[in-house]
């Protein structure tokens, strides 16, 4: 175990969505790739508290839309199933047909309603769901040989490399609650949700609007603050479920460990988030832009959104080179209020910009710092107390001859 | 001589900023870059009517904020100076001073008022001007040795492949103005102006709030419609001078020949724009998008520049891959108002989705349309009657190469 700077939290080795208590995870090839798994599950043994948030595209998919619904009407999960390979999106009423039977099928091999069951898919857009195929998955819900967060890690993902997972465990009323998620990436990901789906759970018991709307804020500046291409997706959706099974008074603002509990959650989402990032398409290394003095933390954010996103930016740090002018650049067509002459930057502890004019400094130095594998950039407005971070990666060879050539 | 489809307008060969009656041009190397051509003027027999476009950037160079007082205060201008290879941006107040400098410098060369001095910049930003080699080309100013368009055109080039210029004819009043135009990119292009620097030069007579009126209105339907990448430049201007050189009424938007000469000025505008586009760093196609049905012709360009800009599809027309979701995507993520179930895409004459949903399609045929040097997308949104059009270019192996190595 890792004890955190928070050092109520605890981060647990190897943790996952399936270390809290009472939930199960699996996966297994069901036929949709060629030869990796491509349909996991997450299955709680009661119905959990649940929420979700969804991709802003107007090109919604048909799962977001049906897990949506169910999770409006009940408020509660007990079984996810996610496909990857083929995103049903923009496949119309075809689409929502072939997402409501998954939900059906599924919901009548495990036993439960089928708005208790949240339906997720990732891959090609305009494709429909191959049902046979969907129905050699579902069948597989549950059983043990399949079963470990490892298999639904992997069945989750597209053209991630690494399987994202985390796990830590806070005090709540003398219990440990455990938090546990999973992701994946990693393409078409971008500030206002991605191709990105994120899988939460808990044990803890949460009030349904405080879990709403602790997933609404902190999704707000964890996984709203990566950016791989910019692109934002049909399908991105990150759902969250508390089971209760630590048997606590249900968490709500106005409980005494609400905070701790947030800032756990907050651990949770902020840890995927930046694993979806670091291994953007491409991506040879994880950026990290802190963003202070703003005059709002929205004003922050979206400074931070500008450098992260800016291709140039990120084809410098992929080169290794400390060419700052284009992070000046990027503050500058943010749209946000400031005024040039107070902007500070600085790559890691170097500082190469005060006040808005340029710093003589070691570009050697520079250069190396650059050619970590973290590479931090600090941006002061001077223009005020708030701040925001957020999370990228560089620009690369391999990003262009992945994304010239996924279909074929 | 070629004849366009808008058929008052001709189209010269080899037409230039100094096709215009009363106009030299010329570049000299004057040492900012190793050995290429590196500082341009333009120059009109007598003070031309002026209007400019400026960077929204915050951090607008120096040489900006000195052009836009000084056209804002006289509203004329005779000569205009440009230096490549450095930008003059987040250059503080020594930055200031030194385009100050080169203003004066020039107007004593060449016997004017120093505000009807116009000064550019374009290249690395955060370093200062060597007054030195500055003053080195402003002694060759007018010169008859180093003048040409062509050489204006090279001088003003940084990561630029190729040189941008456009002449074309109309009648005015019986007489034939001529309007020419020269302009350089290639990277940090994006829909509100870029490290692009355009002028262009005509020898009718216009009044100075038509003149302004015109190239704000244009500039926003060309310049303001290319990406390359999304990154938004702290140098770009457009200029725009009229000598009234052949003497007609001065023109305005009551003038019977107003809209003839704007359609021509437009046709300026948009050939450059679409020249810079197609020049972008590392490009191999130039994509023009198409979007129709719009309820406002806003709405249809906000659409028109999340497709043009999108990582995703700018990769997948490098690879000619018809991955038609990826523009489906981008359509969706514009914020503007549409049906998801409405829209139609074709590429080229191929009509790949309709009112939202996939169409069977030749792939093998797409592919091939894909692999033009000129690749056309129509989005219909089948929501209202405005159009929109931009244009841009894939994004190559090479705009990584250029980009992640441009200053070592």
């Amino acid at each position: 175990m890792i004890t955190t700077k928070i050092n109520q939290i605890k981060v647990l080795e190897n943790g996952n969505i399936a270390s809290p208590k009472g939930y199960t995870a699996g996966g297994v090839h069901c036929g949709i790739r060629k030869t990796k798994l491509d349909f996991g599950w997450i299955h709680s043994n009661i119905p959990a508290v649940a929420a979700g948030v969804y991709t802003l595209n107007a090109f919604q998919a048909a799962p977001l839309k049906l897990t949506k619904n169910s999770i409006e009407k009940e408020k509660r999960i007990q079984t996810v199933v996610v496909n990857s390979g083929i995103a049903n999106a923009c496949t119309g009423n075809q689409g929502y047909l072939d997402a409501l039977e998954t939900q059906r099928l599924a919901a009548d091999k495990m036993g439960i309603h089928k708005d208790y069951v949240a339906v997720a898919s990732t891959g090609l857009i305009g494709k429909t769901l191959p049902m046979e195929k969907i129905k050699v998955g579902i069948a597989e819900i549950g059983e043990a040989n399949n079963s470990s967060a490892e298999n639904f890690e992997k069945a989750i993902l597209t053209t991630d490399t690494v399987t994202k997972h985390i796990g830590v465990q806070v005090e709540v009323e003398g219990k440990t609650v455990t938090i546990g998620g999973a992701a994946k990436g990693s393409g078409m990901i971008c500030p206002n949700m991605a191709t990105m789906l994120a899988f939460i759970t808990t044990d803890a018991a949460i009030e349904e609007n405080a879990l709403q709307q602790a997933l609404k804020s902190m999704t707000d500046c964890s996984f709203n603050r990566i950016t791989v291409d910019g692109d934002c997706s049909t399908n991105d959706m990150v759902l969250a479920l508390a089971n209760g099974q630590q048997g606590n008074t249900p968490l709500n603002e106005h409980h005494p460990d609400w905070s701790i509990f947030l800032e756990a959650f907050k651990f949770v989402c902020e840890a995927l988030a930046k694993q979806i990032a670091r291994d953007g398409e491409g991506a040879t290394k994880l950026i990290e832009i802190h963003v202070e003095g703003a005059p709002t933390e929205r004003a922050a954010g979206q400074v931070a959104k500008a450098v992260i996103s800016s291709n140039l930016v990120k084809t410098a740090i992929f080169g290794s080179d400390p060419n700052w002018g284009r992070i000046v650049c990027a503050v500058g067509y943010s749209e946000q209020p400031l005024d040039p002459e107070k902007v500070n930057v600085s790559l890691g502890n170097i500082n190469v910009v005060k006040n808005g004019v340029p710093l003589e400094f070691d570009e050697v130095k520079a250069t190396s710092y650059l050619r970590n594998e973290e590479v931090q950039l600090f941006v002061d407005l001077q223009n005020g107390k708030e701040k925001a971070l957020a999370w990228g990666c560089d620009l690369t060879y391999d990003y262009v001859k992945i994304n010239a050539s996924y279909r074929t």
